[in-house]
């Protein structure tokens, strides 16, 4: 197991609250009031499902956007941002299939992933765990933090995403949001 | 674990004979006469060490590179293919800190691992494991197949590669060579 390896655990247990949980493409997840963030070497608490990532280099990020995110963007843990998301997110075979170039098109020349995503920072902090790799059902799992105040403008940005070029290849994706309870 | 996940385990069993193991950076690996290559699903063999990798998206390859190895790219398994290399890769840290595009222009446009490698198609065969998001210690796994004719063919694209200025990145390399027995 890779040491940075984060588990979501679906259950009774953690610190988020399930406040919703919408299948956006294909199935849903199995349940869950709370959801658990456990880093490698932790027991996994029981729960009705588990999901698996890991922090990893970035694929499609280039310098000077690199440069321009590390800028702006905030730190997880932030006190005021009570509400979170986890949105993971599979790509259909026809994506992998594409060579990196046309990936990265797709993503930011045509879809403006990385730059629509940049207008949300700082008021949203992003962490991406990637799990295709991993063999896990879903490709990557992203983690947002955001204050209360913002989770209009956390809507704001999920919907614009979904109507990019880049999520006609998205072919299973949920949408969990919560709530820090503890 | 990844349904595409290969497992390579140096020990007594396996269909290929370690004619030389030779530590190029860091570490070598303990030992074994024999390598076997065991898919996903299959029981290990005992072993002295086991290295793991799974198939996974082209992370730099733009698509006309893909359509020129296409072209010319061997199937593993020739009969004549009789003669193999499996070479673990660790790069380091400053490497992965790189953004997309700096690594991009390390690895192809400084370095041209691509385009030299293109030049030893079709006599060689090779297909790439990706092992970094599993959390081995190596993060990529490539294993080449190739007649006896081509082994110094083979000598040179590696020596070749070990000159560029990618290859400044690498902080653990073994090169294995072996010999089809079964």
């Amino acid at each position: 197991m890779h040491a940075s390896e984060m588990r979501f655990v679906g259950g009774a247990t953690g610190a988020w609250r399930v406040h919703s949980m919408r299948a956006i493409r294909g199935e849903t997840l199995g349940g869950g009031d709370r959801i658990a963030q456990v880093p490698a070497g932790q027991p996994l608490p029981p729960g009705m499902w588990t999901l698996r990532g890991v922090p990893s280099e970035a694929r499609y990020t280039r310098a000077s956007e690199r440069d321009a995110l590390q800028a702006v963007q905030p730190p997880l843990g932030r006190p005021a941002a009570s509400f979170a998301a986890l949105i993971p997110i599979r790509k259909s075979p026809a994506w992998w299939a594409l060579a990196h170039d046309e990936r990265r098109a797709i993503l930011e020349e045509q879809s403006h992933h990385i730059r629509f995503g940049l207008g949300f920072l700082p008021a949203i902090a992003r962490k991406l765990y990637q799990s295709r790799d991993l063999g896990e059902d879903f490709d990557f799992l992203t983690w947002f933090e955001f204050a209360p105040e913002h989770a209009s403008a956390f809507d704001e940005l999920v919907a614009g995403l979904r109507e990019t070029p880049e999520w006609a290849y998205v072919d299973r994706e949920v949408d969990l949001r919560l709530v820090r309870v503890a």
